[in-house]
């Protein structure tokens, strides 16, 4: 039962050693929301660990429900038959936001948010979750498709191994706003501001082998990708 | 002095034990030009490292020359430190070409390009290579710029950490086309195909503090974020 007392607790993480943001500080955030905003944005995530001492970085589809993080795969997949031995993993989920150019070369950068959350994670054996991970993954990626295909049979759900990592020490870097250029560099006389960037879709390319008369839906034909808030 | 012989040899990496692509290895490709085009067109790579045995990682720009990726950032980042000891590292950079929507959830996938390179950073130290891997970083987000923009000072340049990893051990997975169903499933009313993603720069916005009378560059308005052969 939550209180309204366990809400305002639970609206930001309590950043740890893993998760403070030392460099830039002020870019650094623990709002839950906020993470939540980014992670549902982000369409890959880069997942890292470590086996025998040797360093990967993995990047991968995930989805979101409330404070889990799923990803799934083949039961032959290095990445997640080593996540299941309860090794530390540490995923990254980064957007870009815009190139920021500034007058000098030194102060370029770039506008992103990004989310890293640390953890291990751990097996979803349950069906009905294993069932609401892989809805997970698809809605996340394209809002609405899961009631319209066909779901997942026994034989692919015994085939997934899904794993789930809880999003309790989290942390959100972002850079937002014009350069910050040295103060005599402003009267140079170089072009300076931000370039926006942004995941746009295309057209959509039908399957070669789709049957005529069957139509595009909408939620291909407008999509974005911009922050839905879910359910 | 590089013979024909030696240009064979270079133009495919060996995958190694780390390198080689073992899950849906029909995907794996070690050609250099194809790593290299992957590298030039990203604009973020994500670093993976281990400390303590905690795996951490971070999203940051990044620029190539030739056989070399270059990192930098502020001698006080905990990555840079951590990575100047000589510990392993592991760069990824992916780059997401669209959206494959099958007709099952089970066969929902993704388009991408992800280059992965193991090995150990090593400082710059050279002042000709720091400032040509000063320039590599400006280059790579936007071609020219950095002949326009103040170049970097004395100060700026002690003040910059830049770290070369050598693209050796490096491996790129692929994945293009539609979607792949189980042959039941074609029979199925349900759309199909592929949603593809850009990465779309959007109207510049010019810095507050930008004089009246600066006009904004063609590479500006014209900004593509395709891959752009380099020299």
């Amino acid at each position: 039962m939550s209180t309204l007392n366990n809400q305002i607790n639970q609206e930001q993480f309590t950043p740890t050693q893993r998760t403070s943001i030392k460099r830039v500080s002020q870019r650094g955030h623990y709002e839950r929301q906020l993470i939540y905003e980014i992670l549902d944005e982000g369409l890959i995530c880069h997942v890292g660990f470590v086996v025998d001492n040797q360093p990967f970085v993995i990047p991968t589809a995930y989805g979101r429900v409330e404070d889990k993080l799923y990803i799934h795969g083949s039961p032959a997949s290095r990445m997640l038959r080593s996540l299941l031995t309860g090794i530390e993993v540490c995923v990254t989920v980064t957007l870009l936001d815009g190139l920021v150019l500034a007058r000098s070369a030194f102060h370029h950068s770039m506008n992103y948010r990004s989310v890293v959350i640390f953890g291990t994670a751990t097996l979803v054996q349950g069906a009905d979750e294993k069932l609401e991970a892989l809805r997970a993954f698809t809605e996340h990626i394209v809002p609405e498709r899961w009631a319209e295909v066909r779901p997942p049979n026994r034989q692919e759900l015994q085939g997934t191994l899904v794993l789930s990592l809880p999003i309790t020490e989290a942390s959100a870097k972002v850079r937002t706003g014009p350069p910050l250029d040295d103060e005599e560099d402003y009267s140079l006389s170089v072009w300076a501001g931000v370039l926006p960037l942004q995941v746009v879709a295309g057209d959509a390319i039908a399957d070669p082998r789709l049957h005529t008369g069957i139509t595009q839906p909408d939620y291909i034909q407008n999509y974005t990708r911009l922050y839905v808030e879910s359910e």
